[in-house]
């Protein structure tokens, strides 16, 4: 009875964490609701003691599911995936499946980690060049690692990595990084937005978008 | 027949992700030999084109296993899980593997990059404080968190997140983070290093460990 409830996603437009999360729902083709959580006003609503009370460790996405409440994008993903019917996010093959944690890890563990709000409020003016400086060097390492990522070629198979690489490349955007510089990123990012899950889960559409941001 | 070669573990005794790998093969019973990078030495031998070569990322852990190179200690952990027999290091349970999985990207996402020698090294001469400052954020968080970890009560369960945790309370020693500060992660950390899958991957018996160091 408790899987029949729809999720609950505590989130915030723009987080790029909790983009990940909408589009795993999506390509899955789970109904949930949303909840914001705005970062910024009131000095950050995550920081509140009702938040805190959700979820400890003061982050989005947060996501009430079958009876829990459960944080971490990737755990949240993999979760969805082993719970939910629709498309595999993560292949079936164990040598497959570690490619596609070992590229997603590279975004999650390895770039999107220093420009989390609290990390940039900490390093302060700096921070456009500190983000810059941090993608650029997980662009460099991506981009040598891409060969199992989505391609219109193969049989449109989506997985964990795709879908933290769209949310990346727009954390890149925002950070006036030229994603030009890596071609079969800006192709493969390109391609991706190209799909409705991607589409209807984009920062620009979501409840809390601001009017002046919305698509 | 491939997976009949021992694995080969490309890292650094006192790399807290090299240390999660040496602690899931020890665990899982898997022999392995180690061919050691010297993450200083040579202005770090990770640069090298040789290595560059084996894994792109040019940060330690690689293995070669299987006929395949895998980095990223999250994703090889998984693997290792996948492929071998010996004690589960992630539950059945989704729900359960799911919370292993936060505490573990907890760390590994929101604690350890933080400390990575290339995010330290930008740093500089604030690197003590910034150390501190993120550690102490992350154990606050953890020490809310902790009631999946092992405890000496349950089935001696042990899984990636008290794979992960051990390595990062030795990260926080170095930086003289005060860890009596979060009495179930120094109670967790010391019942954990008293388990011999710990003590044998610990950095201070490692074959690259300086004499100094040495145990």
């Amino acid at each position: 009875m408790a899987t029949q409830t729809k999720p609950i996603l505590h989130g915030y437009f723009r987080s790029s964490c909790s983009w990940r999360v909408r589009i795993a729902f999506a390509l899955k083709g789970v109904e949930y609701d949303q909840l914001p959580v705005n970062l910024i006003k009131d000095g950050g609503q995550q920081l509140t003691e009702e938040y805190k009370a959700l979820n400890p460790m003061q982050q989005v996405p947060a996501v009430e599911i079958d009876g829990t409440t459960l944080s971490q994008s990737l755990a949240v993903i993999q979760y969805i995936d082993e719970t939910r019917p629709g498309p595999r996010l993560l292949p079936a093959d164990p040598k497959a499946r570690a490619q596609v944690r070992m590229i997603s890890d590279l975004i999650a563990s390895g770039i999107q980690p220093l420009q989390n709000l609290y990390v940039i409020q900490k390093i302060g003016a700096e921070k456009m060049q500190w983000s810059q400086h941090f993608i650029d060097r997980g662009f460099q390492e991506l981009h040598s690692e891409n060969t199992l990522f989505y391609t219109a070629d193969d049989e449109h198979r989506i997985s964990m990595a795709d879908i933290c690489l769209v949310p990346q490349v727009y954390n890149a955007e925002r950070f006036k990084v030229d994603v030009g510089k890596y071609p079969t990123i800006k192709r493969l990012n390109e391609a991706l937005l190209e799909i409705e899950a991607f589409q209807v889960s984009h920062p620009s559409r979501q409840p809390d978008t601001p009017d002046d941001l919305r698509a």
